[in-house]
């Protein structure tokens, strides 16, 4: 097994379900394949208890469905499996059917750096159902770590009030591209820079970092450590001052800096990386200010997330720099956004797109029919509110009423003559075709931030968030209604 | 950006901290880049508040090892990297060291599918400053998460008592090979399938799934959509019945099993996604035994992890196959091992080495010194005590008292005469040279099994389980204890 070659050089084709493949079978067998369905991928609650998701992934899933083919040994794996007989599991025509498949789907999607809400679609594929099917693991897998991720990095960004936070989840992080996937996320939800040098190299990420804990006991002392540091950096050392104790480390951190000031040098901080952050920060900013530092930075680190930040900002911490890890690349404390792929309109001999409707107990869990977008409104450049809309159905433009796709009695009436907007899912493939390009690493960045700009404070709060106005366009609201009684009608008549 | 090549096809040397290269070159700098050190990877709490843990990783931490060298890429990355006056940060001789070196470590490791405790290493690597220091990121990165989610992925099966256990995570995974090493970690810790056909093809494992919702949705009614399916699967029928109604869906499943029968066939059985399982899973265990179908099996899923699993057989719902996604593959209620590597020894230029530690508030965060091993004794195949010990210094046969790290009045004597005994820590490089191999994936999971069984249940509890002994051989407490005193002297004389 070669991590660095099988297992990524060869096609991604394989990276799904097994009950895709299996589903691709029978739909080939009962001459299903290529009906054309429309999905969407969508979550159905903000992850943290947040009052806002901000999407991240979509660079990813435009290479994978590029590159998207069953190279010949997928196939002949395939050809190998057998069932409980010992039979071929699926026929020579089917293999050859995927190995002559093309990726050829219509797909719109939002940017990344978008802010996005409950039920509204991410991410819209319209094709054969065959291929429909087959990329939906992987598009979940894709988006839903990598918006989690953004989103996570966001809130602690926020947290931290514009100073920096630095990214440096490598070594707790989930898996290699756990890692350098979490490292995009973060720096498109607002961090600084990366530890991660492999990510820096891919995507452009500024990296840093200084030394570890090890530095310091490979030399007989704290001093000889931070002098034969400074000697190799000494335009930009920052000292970890915890190894052996705290506030002495401080006082050595000093010492060096005073020597690097003789020779025209300034040292840049100090770090911290456990016990009572803000005590040390505030007894470590006292004596850098009284040995002449107060430009010296204090950077804080050891399992900092937005509540804990937020809180050594309510103890008035000295601290300048946020250094955070384990908590943000694993999103720790909900570790995975419940993103799902629902089918939502199929087309029949006839041509037309039949809506689609999955009931369910919850009605959370009911999805929004049809071939639907979504249409964001902005007032004086805040958004205001989203609407998802049938997009084959005119909407009346003087007066719109957007119905909570849960909660039928919460609406909300929008005058659309006041208001900018903007249509959130763009074409990204049309018939397989590529009509869009992701834009560099810090455009997306920036649209992150001038999307957080863009959203009220009261939604971006850490806990118990005002809730963002979400709807379904009254159309829209009609159908998904008159669905879901009508399935339950059919239920009936299966009984018989 | 291509994910399918640029991501792996390079080196993979540059998947670490940038504080692993800003030291690299300040040892580099000061003549000790290849000075010899000892480093430990372990862990100081068990995942899950639990009383085991299960190593995962080591075929890619070899893998890595063996394939690590610094690429003209890689190169070419770090010589680009400017300091704040735009000078180039790295010594172009420095770079050329890079480019020369060859992995020359000596690692000692625990097997795969070895149950291991706090403070005891994980992996040793032994070799020049640099080397060790370089590796530590991704040796972390991997050995955390595999041995995570084996880790899980034990305690679920030990929850489901021998029944089942499929893995399908993919679609919540985080990341590419966050998903595929966690179904390798998945099964080595006794799932019986996974869902992610590129981890089927890559690790053998064997794959399992059948259909969606969607595929219901698809066709007019359900009971077309299992018919359907009979036909391209008679042999392999599981259906998925509660996509309108569950027990409309059984009736259904009843009706298609049925007509498979009068072909000769037998369905396999039902899946339940949704809703109560315990009541629904009892109504359709009723259904089907009243219809003539009692050896259909009744998959769940939904949010499955052990505790619900222990509660699901607690309330006696008539489940036989547990489908696991999201709470396993992300380790949902603790999503990282806190695994650390630390400096344990470090040879002078006599030739000697001289043991090291990092003190802290915390004695819990007290590293073990020197270069040692563990041993772990059996009495009747089953595990009794773990013991820490220095490789160079004898070991009294006759009588031996372990001494807990953290609190040393917990001691526990052992007579080695009475036990068997297994020396955990198997060398696996010597000199950068592949000393072992991986044994297939179905060996290490045996091993995981047959570990598993070597201990009481007592420490397999899923709550508040039994302490299993883990102590330090009286020698290495001497040394560890005259380190912390001899360390806090040490600052002392910093300060001064």
């Amino acid at each position: 097994m070669k991590i660095t070659k099988d297992l990524y050089q060869g096609s991604l084709a394989l990276l799904t379900d097994f009950y895709q493949l299996t589903m691709a079978y029978a739909y080939w067998k009962s001459g299903k394949a290529e009906q054309e369905a429309v999905f969407n991928l969508f979550f159905r609650k903000h992850p943290f208890q947040g009052g806002f998701t901000l999407a991240a992934g979509l660079d990813y899933v435009i290479d994978y469905c590029k590159n998207f083919k069953f190279g010949k040994e997928d196939i002949h794996y395939l050809s190998e499996m057998k069932d409980k007989d010992g039979e071929r599991l699926f026929d020579p025509g089917f293999l050859d059917y995927l190995s002559n498949m093309k990726f050829t789907c219509d797909i719109d999607a939002v940017e990344e750096g978008t802010v996005v809400f409950p039920n509204a679609p991410m991410i819209r594929v319209k094709g054969p159902l065959i291929q429909c099917q087959l990329l939906e693991t992987p598009l979940l897998n894709i988006f839903n770590f990598q918006t989690l991720i953004a989103t996570k990095a966001a809130r602690i960004n926020l947290a931290a009030k514009g100073e920096p936070v630095l990214e440096f989840g490598l070594r707790r992080a989930q898996g290699i591209d756990g890692a350098l996937a979490a490292s995009r996320a973060s720096y498109i939800g607002g961090c600084t820079s990366t530890s991660n040098v492999m990510a820096g190299k891919l995507f452009g990420i500024p990296v840093s970092g200084t030394h570890a804990h090890s530095w310091i006991m490979s030399f007989e002392t704290e001093l000889e450590a931070f002098e034969a540091y400074a000697d190799a950096f000494p335009d930009q050392c920052i000292f970890l001052v915890d190894t052996y104790d705290t506030l002495n480390g401080v006082k050595n951190a000093i010492k060096v800096g005073e020597a690097l000031r003789s020779r025209g040098k300034e040292m840049v901080g100090i770090r911290i990386d456990s016990g009572d952050l803000a005590y040390y920060s505030n007894k470590a900013r006292e004596m850098l200010d009284e040995a002449g530092f107060p430009d010296a930075k204090i950077v804080a680190s050891n399992d900092l997330d937005e509540h804990i930040i937020t809180s050594l900002k309510g103890q008035e911490a000295s601290i300048n720099v946020w250094g955070v890890g384990t908590k943000l690349v694993t999103a720790f404390d909900q570790p995975a956004l419940g993103a799902v792929y629902k089918l939502s309109a199929i087309r029949i001999e006839n041509g037309t797109y039949v809506p689609k409707i999955k009931i369910s107990q919850q009605s959370l869990k009911i999805n929004v029919p049809g071939f639907h977008n979504v249409k964001r409104y902005y007032s004086k450049g805040m958004a205001v509110a989203d609407m998802i809309y049938l997009e084959d159905q005119e909407i009346n433009p003087k007066g719109i009423v957007i119905i909570d796709p849960i909660d039928s009695t919460r609406r909300k009436r929008i005058m659309p003559y006041f208001y900018q907007e903007e249509i959130l899912l763009k074409p990204i493939f049309r018939e397989g075709k590529q009509v869009y390009t992701s834009p560099d690493l810090s455009t997306i960045r920036n649209r992150a931030a001038s999307q957080l700009e863009s959203l009220d404070k009261t939604h971006k709060r850490m806990v118990n968030p005002h809730l963002y106005p979400v709807g379904l366009e009254e159309n829209l609201h009609h159908l998904r209604t008159e669905l879901v009684l009508k399935a339950q009608k059919l239920d009936q008549k299966d009984e018989k």
